[in-house]
């Protein structure tokens, strides 16, 4: 990837200079910004931040340090757009709301759309959210409740309630006239959700439909049915395959009742699937929550569990071996070889593993083609196993100027990879079916399988055939 | 995640009954196409068909045997929408379109959005390409070419020709009457894209906001500037990081005199967004471009390289081992603790190995932190190797009753764990500074080094202070 095309980003907002070749803010931009912090000088503060954009300036937040980051915020004043907070790491989101007095966070959410309000408000302490909310109006607070009331990652959690609803028997012009002159409405929208008396969906307009018909015509003319909506409970990874799957730019989000509470957006949708993605990669490796910007402290003890879990599983496998030791004793080159069983076993078994976790997060592994994957699995374990048990037996026997050893070492492997195969698939299936991600604790089944199978296939089998 | 909450998606169109409780479609539903299929039953398949969303007949598609594939697809004859094909796995998709004949395949993609019709075309050999080209209409022929001159994975390849751009000096009403009388408009847009004379982009108008505004108003005093366009050759991953960082709905793609070439939406960008994590998730365990469709040959062929290159990184570990043949022989109780100290550091390097690799893709790694992430790994490295060097001593000192040993292997994880910080953060920043991929080559580079570098230290320093 050439970094040179990030200047295709040269008018986004900041200025030229303000960053190098690969889009990171210079070093004396971010200086300047520091130095009109320290100086307390809100002109020039103003001046070079008025034309970022809140994705450029949360960049900018993140690169200064913890006390500059709150007294940034506090010299804008009212100039500072708290949405920006929504683009920063959480770690940093945390700090400056810990930082910043209640009033100034209160007075900063008011005006900001619900689904970023929450989304600012919903990592905070009860108590911390209860006095902010205390100081918003009435009817924003309300509805803030609302999103809030819904468990995190959810669909519900991610809506704006900011909604444009009409009912189908207005026509296109009427509906223009109101929107017109209705000025409360959201920022971004791109389809108009057409409710019955009871406020529940029946059908959704884009917009670009509504300006294509003349204006006699009535919306449930022109209206798309039927409506595909989404419960405000439904977990938000699921409502992320839905907008994939159908292609959606947003959705009407609905109570137990059917009943029209929000709408959710693409943009939220594609935090939703950048987020999922991650945890899936972070699920298989051990890896928590943390972000880039986390100390060293916090990093090491979020890694740490995993790292613990593994070096139980070491031990378990460091025992199978243990049970070998007279076999080691009088055949050093199986503890030389040993480890290859081991390990060719963890990456065949990882491949299959992997496969089989992306499947079940994005639904294609159903009912129809389990059994078939399955067998699919074992016959790629048998079909690689094999070759690569040949050459593998071929350079032990030669290594050795033992035979014997390469037969041994060879059935070894392809029993190994067989396991892997079906311990790869069987061990996220199983994980999936009673309710665990599969993506957190696959690997370490699954490595703890190979290796304790890889020792003992390998030792076992040498200690029965060559000594 | 519970699956009954797919039951919202009970209004998606296909009949309830075609589906089970977790959304797949039922056995019965689909020996029931294959029945009319069989029959060459047009009526009958129409009726189970018709209601079906694109994505969902995919599904089904996906689910019949190959040769049932063509024929659904040849007896739905003019009722069958193209677009599905861009639902299949690309497998399937290559299976579907070398069956049938080019004429049907060219009047299919005739009709299509371009975008559509490109992604189904980029797959295809050169040769077949030009042979439905030739069968195109012009007008639409030159448009898909120009998509398909941009190379692959680019924003240009994945963009909609067809383009709504107003000039600047038009008023609202004009505008709409422009767009209430043409009928060769796309099917979905959300914003108009504002043009100078040349066809350069100036600015954009939300459709909301053209809906909200009287109608002498002119464009030029609505639209939103500065307008982020993006260049057709840009890398498709580094238009999904504008997309996002910007929450965009769409965005013009302009060509290198940066005249408008077409625009690229949400939608495509989600699959963009999905790919990719993909990728990185794929990479950093040796899978290729499989589908789950995938036969086991096509399947064990394309996992066999990764298994290959780790076959020679285990005899590389393995031969190490081999220098220590003697102190192995003198003391068992080395070849029963090594895979420990090599296991620990792989997993280890692996956490900081992912972070650096996700963070080089999301563009949060940049000159400005990366000496402090690198002391941060090398700090969380130190504190969790010293932790888990104590546990194990103590275990391992106990376990064969002797201190000394427990010392050294404490010693030896330790630096381990700090090798492995180091590399797991290196080798993804020097792959990428070189052009490679992080994803997918670093894991191999780092557990062959973790696993190098566990046995020499421990079987090193065993050697020379047990020995």
């Amino acid at each position: 990837m050439d970094v040179h095309e990030h200047e295709t980003q040269e008018d986004s907002g900041a200025p030229a200079a303000a960053r190098d070749e690969a889009g990171y803010f210079s070093s004396a931009f971010v200086e300047a910004v520091g130095d009109a912090i320290e100086n307390r000088d809100r002109k020039t503060l103003r001046d070079l931040c008025q034309d970022l954009h809140n994705a450029d300036l949360a960049d900018l937040i993140e690169q200064l340090d913890q006390e500059r980051r709150t007294q940034l915020i506090q010299l804008l004043g009212r100039d500072f757009d708290f949405a920006v907070l929504t683009e920063v790491d959480d770690t940093v989101r945390e700090q400056i709301l810990e930082a910043l007095p209640v009033a100034a966070v209160a007075a900063g959410l008011r005006d900001l759309d619900s689904d970023d309000a929450v989304y600012i408000l919903e990592d905070l302490a009860d108590q911390e959210q209860e006095e902010i909310l205390a100081r918003i109006p009435e009817f924003v607070r309300v509805r803030l409740r609302r999103s809030l009331d819904y468990p995190e990652e959810t669909a519900g959690r991610r809506m704006q309630s900011d909604v444009i609803a009409v009912p189908p028997f207005w026509d296109v012009g009427r509906t223009i006239d109101y929107m017109r002159e209705s000025d409360d409405l959201p920022d971004e929208f791109y389809e108009l959700i057409v409710v019955d008396p009871s406020f529940r969906p029946v059908g959704t307009v884009p917009l670009n439909r509504l300006l294509r018909t003349k204006r006699p015509v009535r919306i449930d003319e022109i209206m798309d049915t039927p409506i595909r909506t989404i419960r405000g409970d439904l977990d938000q990874e699921e409502a992320a395959r839905i907008f994939e799957r159908y292609n959606l730019v947003s959705a009407a989000i609905v109570d137990d009742s059917n009943r029209l509470v929000g709408v959710i957006h693409h943009d939220d949708i594609i935090d939703v699937i950048e987020e999922e993605a991650e945890e899936d990669i972070r699920g298989l490796v051990g890896l928590g929550d943390e972000e880039i910007s986390d100390n060293f402290l916090y990093t090491a003890r979020s890694r740490f569990p995993w790292l613990f879990i593994n070096l139980w599983t070491a031990m378990l496998a460091a025992s199978v071996i243990g049970l070998f030791d007279e076999s080691l004793e009088k055949m050093v080159a199986l503890a030389v070889l040993m480890p290859i069983v081991a390990s060719m076993g963890g990456n065949a078994g990882t491949q299959t593993m992997t496969v089989t976790v992306r499947a079940l997060a994005t639904r294609e592994l159903g009912g129809f083609n389990k059994r078939r994957i399955f067998w699919r699995e074992l016959l790629v374990a048998l079909l690689n196993g094999v070759t690569l048990a040949i050459l593998i037996g071929i350079i032990a026997a030669l290594w050795f100027s033992n035979a014997e050893l390469g037969g041994v070492i060879g059935a070894a492997l392809v029993f190994n990879l067989l396991v892997a195969g079906s311990a790869g698939f069987v061990v996220p299936v199983l994980l999936d079916r009673f309710g665990a991600d599969p993506a957190v604790a696959s690997s370490v089944f699954l490595t703890t399988v190979t290796d304790v199978v890889g020792f003992f296939a390998f030792l076992g089998l040498a200690t029965l055939l060559l000594l």
